[in-house]
């Protein structure tokens, strides 16, 4: 961050090189570093460590040491005395001051929404941060038991019998929920070789459990798997080849509402003394069903967490739906509408319950990663106590794709340009702190809003620009299946559309498709800096952004990327200004200087150093 | 706002031109208006009014409806589903989407922080919205009988003998917190008078209870006006006499801790076994008092709201200190150190125990005005549910007097420019809902920091233009006993030197200040957009900034003010532009064009329209 005025430029992160180390505890300290640099930085008289104890600011004196790269280094402890500690730094200088906080350096202090956040206590389920994640709808991935497949009006759905679909089919309306394609856990576990080879290594399956819909996500029984994905057999097959390949399994928690066929909500419906009547909220209101419902829809009762048996069966109790699938392997949860979670048929103590769901998680398994769906602007529920992180739709999934395909995800039109995207993402990001932000769940497409190829009308310049975007910037990246061969759509819209069955046939693949997308996740999966370095923005502009990645270890050494995507289909010369050094191109092995360079954007460039 | 590339201005606020009323019930829905102007505002295709419930965004459709005003006007019904509803408009055009927020025009969804906010059910105290302020230190504001002065040596405070000063006399060191001038609430309502001439309206009296310190902030009685103020007779007196005249009364509320000669804190110390010691906090660490208090201090034991009795007798019990005294005739409560206020010797639970104290404040009086001293950022404090607003030192006096003083209110030299205060001061107005962004309360200082006319080195010019900045700002105006005459102190930095006694010599006056200060406050009164209008910056540069503000009422009539103030003390031409229409200069009586204009803003400008 620079001062133009002064001609100092100051920075502090989270990385080695700046934080002694992450999740010190509560009661501790941890030591911080502060450089600084410019023309301006013998100017600097002395520094402060600003930090905030019981709602008032505290300071310490700063220390200057030694520091092995370029610059003034300054130390000071931060004490820890509270799980979320906001801090900042104070740079003095003759007749004037300086305030470092993560959003830049300033002169007059800034609201602690800014201000640098530590998480004491906090274990961030670090090796999240050093995978690539890919998205499995199993009904859709692969068929890999027949035998198992729902049959052709096998029952009734919603009164209507369901469908067998032929795998490759086109999706339509009527088998929106009633359609079964007949992809299986068994069809996952004989893809790890498939997904091993693309460079992924951890797979989030959208709903697994007990459901008569074809999503699943009016579940009936959380304690088995659906018998036509393979049933609980599945699952151990699964799981063990899995481990064997070093695949983290994560699953998805709908626990915002049960299905209602669900053996609770039958019995709270058949007697009206049932103790089950407490688990839900009921009402009567002209119109909606006599019960809160996820968008009043009656097939989905919502879950009422003022009962203590509702918050033991599913969050936190010894055989807590939460716990018993850590237990039985999975490697942590997504969970669905998290936003939605709450009491009495409403959203409230909703932090408290991911809390608690939260804390059970890490008693069964101490680095089990917990993220919600949270579709809207989750800053509220992110400091670290609740979810690890949430899927990233609002800090970058939705503005990324609007940015690149001129419309959002409505597929409503939109002039959005760079710099505002640029400003709109640092907002969201510096705001976090650093576990949480690199926790982050990043996706450009999913089970729930159009594809990122189909929005972008199949061009693969610009879904190249968004899957460097998704590989290169801060957060827990996740592909969506399919994408990586072509998959698409073949209509408009969101879901059900995007939810086409996988090709197995490789005739039908873009295999120079997969292997661009394969070696940006090979690119990801070993740099370090993609995978924990902290983020700047370099460059904005209309139709490009770039920002810099960087890592900066306990000795001071530096390792760097640039990121920089166009959104154009063609050439896009964009010129900016790298760190000094020589910087290599990561993919076509080029060298580069620092200093201002002119280079083509379009399909996106990733330059390291160090 | 305007976007420059569709030509569209777009604004909504919470006056009646765009709200349909301020403080309709959770269920209830209400009627807000958006005004569309500008070259493209004929573009506009449709309009959505986007709102959050249950924490999803939910849309529904704006009609467009004839307006008094210029421009296209849009009208939809917000529902009323939580304390706290966020809403935005999007703005529709052929091949693009506009979002208008509380930040401006955007074409990517911004964070809920930014959306407008409505507060259900939520009253605001209005009539402080029509107050201006005046704060007394009891001790050293007027001397209205000396038989009830602190004799020199009648008691022994902290193991030393109190003195009593002479009225006039240097403040010392020493007599810090020991040394008692003499003032009392007899002389607060002899003076009655001579506020009134002043025009304000309203007192801010700091603690008048029994303590043994001239701060009184270390409370012994709650229950009791000390009796060197005069006593319980005082205050029926001075309370009868406000109300003669129309003043309101709001006293300092020290809720965080209590002095060690407090009747509970004393049993609690006099038997382990006590039932008290359940409202303090014990511990045993090495060279602190054996029980958390403010600071360390030991004579201010912090109060532990884990204990029931302490909840009920300060906060909401029948016969709470807070329902006492607002029975006893006070119009609200200044919060001391609000933000400190919690259980277990912390700031937990902070939040909830404000909702307690204000809610019971509102049963004994419906328009109580309630505001927590939070000296920092008080941004997640404020939902309304708690305080009605907060000391604003975060998002006004401070930063304004850095810049205008060039200085931190520490001393501390600091270079703070224009653009960066007015980003300032709108990020912290921007994401208070209207109602608590019109309940803050303004100050250039008060008896905790350094004195304005000191920090500007006793300059006229440079301190009514801060003057000008208070009685034009959105919030509640309150100043500091004294200024108005010229008085100052006699050493740097903040207390106890902020404290001198008030001259009553007329001879000592600067009676030339007075009048401009008085012209200014009576103009605060006078003129609703001051007290109700929304808030928009116009100009920014080094050392001058502008802003507007403005107010439609419910027939599209719009009254206005523009506020300009600089921070030379010379003559500064400053070039801005005003909206269109004559103007009129509140203080000199001239008449200025809208359009571009170049004026002379220094010690401040008013101009008003409408």
């Amino acid at each position: 961050m620079n001062d133009h005025r002064t001609g100092i430029s100051a920075w502090h992160d989270h990385t080695p090189g700046y934080t002694g180390r992450l999740g010190a505890g509560i009661g501790e300290g941890v030591q911080v570093r502060l450089r600084v640099t410019g023309e301006g930085a013998g100017d600097v008289t002395g520094v402060r460590l600003d930090f905030v104890r019981v709602g008032e600011i505290e300071s310490v004196r700063a220390t200057e040491v030694g520091g092995a790269g370029e610059g003034r280094w300054f130390e000071a402890e931060l004490p820890l005395d509270a799980a979320r500690v906001r801090y900042a730094w104070t740079l003095e200088l003759p007749g004037d001051s300086l305030h470092l906080t993560a959003l830049g350096l300033h002169r007059v202090r800034r609201g602690f929404r800014s201000w640098f956040g530590y998480l004491a206590g906090h274990r961030a389920p670090e090796w999240a941060w050093r995978s690539v994640f890919y998205q499995i709808f199993p009904d859709r991935f692969r068929n890999g038991d027949p035998t198992n497949d729902v049959r052709d009006g096998e029952y009734l759905y919603q009164g209507r019998p369901v469908q067998k679909a032929e795998w490759g089919a086109p999706i339509t309306k009527a088998g929106d929920i009633h359609a079964h394609y007949g992809g299986d856990l068994q069809g996952v576990a004989q893809a790890l070789p498939y997904l091993e080879d693309l460079g992924v290594n951890a797979l989030w399956l959208t709903p697994i459990f007990v459901s008569p819909s074809n999503h699943r996500y009016d579940i009936s029984d959380y304690r088995h798997v659906d018998p036509h994905l393979g049933g609980d057999a599945a699952w151990e097959e699964l799981r063990a080849a899995a481990d064997a390949r070093g695949f983290r399994l994560v699953l998805d928690g709908v626990f915002n509402h049960v299905g209602n066929e669900h053996a609770l909500f039958r019995a709270a419906m058949e007697d009206d003394a049932a103790p089950e009547r407490s688990l839900f909220t009921w009402r009567d209101e002209p119109g909606k069903p006599p019960y809160h419902a996820f968008f009043d829809l009656p097939s989905l009762p919502k879950i009422d967490y003022r009962a203590p048996e509702a918050v033991a069966e599913f969050l936190n109790g010894e055989r807590s739906v939460v716990r018993e699938w850590l237990r039985r392997g999975a490697a942590g949860w997504r969970l669905d509408v998290a936003h939605m979670i709450g009491t009495g048929g409403s959203d409230e103590d909703n932090l408290e319950l991911h809390r608690a769901l939260k804390a059970a998680a890490r008693e069964e398994r101490p680095d089990a990663y917990v993220f919600g769906e949270r579709f809207f602007d989750p800053e509220h529920a992110l400091d670290g106590q609740g979810e690890d992180g949430a899927m990233n739709y609002h800090g970058f999934g939705l503005p990324v794709m609007q940015w690149l395909s001129g419309a959002d995800h409505y597929g409503r039109p939109s002039r959005l340009e760079g710099e505002e995207l640029a400003e709109l993402l640092h907002d969201a990001w510096h705001v976090l702190a650093p576990p949480v932000a690199l926790s982050m769940f990043n996706l450009l497409e999913s089970h729930d809003i159009g594809r990122a190829l189909f929005r972008l009308e199949g061009d693969r310049t610009r879904f190249l620009a968004a899957f460097t975007l998704l590989m290169g910037y801060p957060g827990v990246p996740c592909t969506y299946y399919g994408t990586e061969v072509g998959l698409s759509q073949r209509q408009p819209g969101m879901m059900p559309w995007c939810r086409e069955s996988m090709p197995w046939d490789e005739a039908a693949w873009d295999k120079g498709l997969r292997d661009r997308v394969r070696a940006l996740i090979r690119l990801r999966r070993e740099t370090r800096v993609l995978q924990e370095g902290t983020l700047r923005f370099l460059h904005a502009e209309a139709d490009a952004l770039g920002f810099l990645r960087e890592y900066t270890d306990a000795q001071g050494q530096v390792e760097r990327a640039v990121i920089i995507a166009s959104r154009r289909r063609e050439a896009h010369p964009v010129t900016l200004t790298l760190p000094a050094g020589e910087w290599r191109d990561a993919l076509r092995g080029e060298t580069l200087p620092g200093g201002e360079v002119t280079l083509d954007a379009a399909g996106g460039r990733v330059l390291l150093q160090g």
